[in-house]
């Protein structure tokens, strides 16, 4: 089946987080590829991956990138499908506040849609939101996953409730 | 005619920057509807509009709002379509960092996708690239725009020979 | 005995932070709840527990929470009640200015009484401080707590002492 | 009668940002004191204000400072009573935020109730929270204050429906 | 003439701050060109024109952009001469924070020379102090330049002479 | 009679935040010089005034600059007087915060005493404070000084309590 | 004999930091003082002990404070001595950002003479500049220690030299 | 052979970043120097080394600082030939902010080509880049060198084949 998402990342090293948004993807049995391209050391792959994203049957791709993080942008300047950019903290990076703005700062005409810090899950699931408008199955699980969230919550609470008496109340 | 699309602004101070979504959309003639709703002010009629929005036929909705931004992310907590997210720079914020920050940092789960500062026209242009992955007649309106991006850099060189002559070389 | 003072964070993550609150309200004898609730994965629950925490008999909201840091204003947007907002410093967040600018930077009509970053144990305090207006027991708790800050500072005074004559002076 | 919430700003120059809190009380019918005494200038009338405010019938106060503003932590220091800081936002200082983390940034056991940048009538507000809390009057016009929050965003929408017919929907 | 420096920029809004590049480049008699050319509105003139500049003569290219500023980046990925980058600081900017970090900080392997703020004149003096390494009747002007530097300096004391004569000492 | 106090810029467009300095020094009738030096136009100048200002017996030296602020650090690393560092605003700076930075993180062993961003006057009390250590005169007038500070509040106080009553309580 | 410098601390916490003073005083046989007291916890010993200061012989005052630190501008504004502000970085501070803006940035009329954060090394190098006005033989000890400074750069340039031949040029 | 690029390091403790600038050129065959010296603890020697760096053959500094960052540009000052500069991350600093802004920020008449944070390696391709301006054997090597710099991103998507089929699609 042909992948409808394309995960990619400027570096390997941005692996451990871009994985997140693979593993979501594969929750939701939405077929996807993933692959690294980088903007600075391989261009010219990058614009051809880019204008033919849309011919292979990709409807969402999703970019992360770290430090001056091009990716997600010049992505967007190649394609109209619509790009989501994950900005990715790494070592050398001002806390990932370069990847934030490098990505989010885009100019008027080419949108990328930037998500948290590391928010390579969110980004899968904002995919999924989008490719739900037209899969009736997916916008069913979507609502289902999205009412699930809370089951963690109610399962804090039981902790919560023991911790509350060791404070002896 | 439905409208497809709902910007929602957190204040009417907003609209001057709002406004760009909306004359985005007239132009490539994508119905849309525009109010202001508080997620501080109004709590409980911003739960009511993101949960009927879906069954009104809202495909994307656009929110924006300034300072301590909770809008787009308590829409996004109601609702399973996608929500786009403008951080607006008003009088007394950071330099819209906070605003920035209130939109793009949200938690696991609840995907905003966040836009350049006060980037309503790069929203309503995300919006549409949404929109135009299931129909192919705004796909092709969408792919013109894009081409047509360059237009303004290609005036803009004329202008520039003038000025290089101007430097006498 | 009713719980006075309610203790939210939004994630269970949040717990090694705000249990400090919890400790300092029994140390108080302050009768108080604590529980998790996330704006944005259970905004319904959220909702109804601020709408109805006022006639519980709760006198003071304290919430945490990180990064699009939204609990804290939303309960106060559904209360009446102080509501006081702690925030939290999470592995993805840019050192917590994006918790703190989230719950901060509120706009005019529904305040969030902030503390500083992972402060939550100034939360209690500071709950107590206000409950203390009304309860004139409390009160003297309150002005023994605040003369016997000064112990510390000189116990670390006789230490200090050793200190300098290592320097040989 | 005499005054409940005393208004304390650290320069002349704050008075435009300080009165929006004077504005609210009047409008709650609270009554209130202001004044100005910095934490520099006359440090020996900030310790003695401090520590007979409450003896004087005060039960909370707002401190509004700006630039290293220390005036709501040393006023904090030197009453057990609910101090609230309100950061201003001054020419010479880093677009404000030297004054939020001067008042935000409070060590443990001396809590600062910080409200946002130049956020004086949120202080006046979350003292009105406060008081309300012991006083069933005004407890009713703070829940009508906040019911009648939503008004000013209906008449926006009225106004903005204008401006979508502008743009020929 | 060939132009041995080439001023590229992203936006014709640019242009008040890369014109100072283009007067000093003039004031040396270095050849040059100016034009625009936006990373993300027409990539593929980037693209061709960074991969043709060297065979045309060009010697350094100096770029500048603002926002999330991507266009010095691109093309040193398309080049192996010198690129410079100068970052703009635009209107909807963070003080120009966006467009300093996404030049600044390129991944290992494509340096960009980055430049103060708006510093379109450095950009083009340190273009001019690499043509000299192999021009030496340019080497002899720059060393010149750099001399005459200090007689505005020596200008201002005079007329500081009279300030200080004002302040009667 | 020789100055003992020298107002040092780095450029002639800092004159009108350094004058504050030269304004406080002629009240305490301190006597001083100022002058413009720029570290990097005329670096041998400034190595060759700090090197000689003890010897012309000055005693405290006043350095203030903007951006990337060398001059008050390099002038430290010439003498052994107490330097003040002041960083200045300027147009292209990011709202000051690279002066501050530029001047306050100097290495260990060669300190500059910065103070706050314009504080030029400041700069000049401080070096009055370290004068007053050895002239019993100049620290009989910076006690006076001192106490006048409280006189502007208290008119400052005067003004708002017409304030108050237009406020009708 | 009389101490001449007083090293005070905000929190015990503080001490790892603020020996470093301690040893470089004792180093140049300047006799010093070291106590912590907190301008929140202990206020009133924190006036007296900066109104009393100067009648005990202090000549310079040296205060470390993190977070939202207070200590240097207070005591600052009970004496007329030269105190010097030394920024503390703790664990739950903005990378330092808050003390030294907290120290920073105060009003004219109080100077506090800030060094780099953690810099009490340099801060007692600066009270020894001081002292050494009004003290020809530490001001000889202090000019050795200056040239002494460039010694351990040419230890290390012999270590570098070595790694320079592992590179085998 | 004599060096054409020197290397300048501010501190020894900069030496784990500063070699891998030193290793490049190894790669490269560019002869180099490689020397510490600190613009605030010699700075005789600094400006000797500057003033007599292109009479010894020097084409290119690369220096590297960290902190109040004033080496490269004191060097830029005394020397007519490019200077780039590297921001090193040091413990005591904001991230490294401080290092980047005080190199970056130069005034207009004196540029440094500032790199990345901790950026060594690429100020070495950037010296390299522009040796290669008249040297064609190292031209050619650069230029293979930017097309090997893919092979990486080849390598890196073999094993991110594996690990997209671990998510079993």
């Amino acid at each position: 089946m042909n992948p409808q998402v394309s995960i990619i990342m400027g570096s390997i090293s941005d692996m451990s987080v871009m994985e997140e948004a693979a593993r979501f993807l594969n929750q939701m049995e939405i077929p996807f590829e993933i692959k690294a391209l980088s903007a600075h050391r391989t261009p010219d792959k990058v614009a051809e991956y880019a204008q033919e994203a849309s011919q292979r049957g990709i409807k969402v791709i999703i970019a992360g990138a770290g430090g001056a993080a091009h990716l997600p942008g010049i992505i967007a300047a190649y394609t109209s499908i619509p790009v989501i950019g994950v900005p990715v903290k790494s070592a050398k990076s001002l806390e990932g506040l370069d990847s934030i703005l490098s990505i989010l700062q885009m100019p008027a005409g080419i949108p990328v849609a930037t998500m948290a810090l590391d928010g390579a899950r969110n980004a899968a699931i904002f995919a999924a939101r989008i490719l739900a408008l037209s899969d009736s199955n997916l916008a069913e699980r979507m609502i289902d996953f999205q009412h699930n969230l809370n089951l963690k919550i109610e399962e804090a609470n039981e902790s919560i409730k023991e911790i509350k008496y060791r404070f002896k109340i």
